[in-house]
């Protein structure tokens, strides 16, 4: 889980330290699972508040139900949501963010904000990348 | 591309809005791009400085040439970085972000951050997750 700096040699001295660059690490299996299709989009919207499972999947457009279910479960596991049952007829589930969770939100937001914004720049880019490459 | 507010209906007067929400927009796209599993780690070195091919792929440990390729390729189309070619023997290629891809990798490396920081209390969340469930 150690990573070599770049150009130099690993210390055999340095602590034990955690890098999304090493391929066993527990922060690079976690960086996949927030930055996943369908989780990065759910951490998002739950930045907004409580969700329940059929309100999410309305708000992430184009998700199955199956996918947003393992999504869900990928983000209860790595502790950046909570799933709560509510014994009701039906009985009702709601997901809330962890502590950690809305940490990890933030900055799937602020990204997310950079690209809504630079929306048009990046449609010129792919139409000048198309034109070049073909 | 119009995302209709949470609970609300969506106003037809309304301006023109991107959302990383909406499956058609380009922002979606994009996010998608860049929270890649291969393309994110990319941005993220890059933000360090030029890398070529051979650099980075070691960088990103565990990618092959092919899927690093590919991830290269999507964000040079999405106008987050650019490849040059110096004409030498052998050719030599180096990748560079631009302001956006910049902007881009500051929220991935922030968001990195966070997981790195939290690997520990992730190794544990999972550990009680299997408890849980199984």
């Amino acid at each position: 889980m150690e990573e070599q700096e770049r150009g130099g040699q690993s210390d055999p001295t340095a602590e034990f330290v955690t890098s999304v660059f090493a391929r066993d690490c527990t922060s690079r299996a976690a960086f996949e699972d927030v930055t996943g299709k369908w989780a990065s989009l759910a951490l998002i919207a739950l930045a907004d508040g409580t969700y329940r499972f059929g309100e999410l999947r309305r708000r992430v457009d184009g998700v199955s139900e199956k996918m947003l279910s393992q999504a869900l479960q990928s983000l209860e596991r790595d502790g950046m949501l909570t799933r709560t049952v509510v014994t009701a007829i039906p009985p009702r589930v709601h997901y809330d963010l962890t502590p950690l969770g809305e940490q990890v939100a933030v900055h799937l937001r602020l990204l997310a904000d950079v690209l809504e914004v630079a929306a048009d720049d990046i449609g010129q880019a792919r139409a000048e990348f198309g034109q070049r490459t073909t």
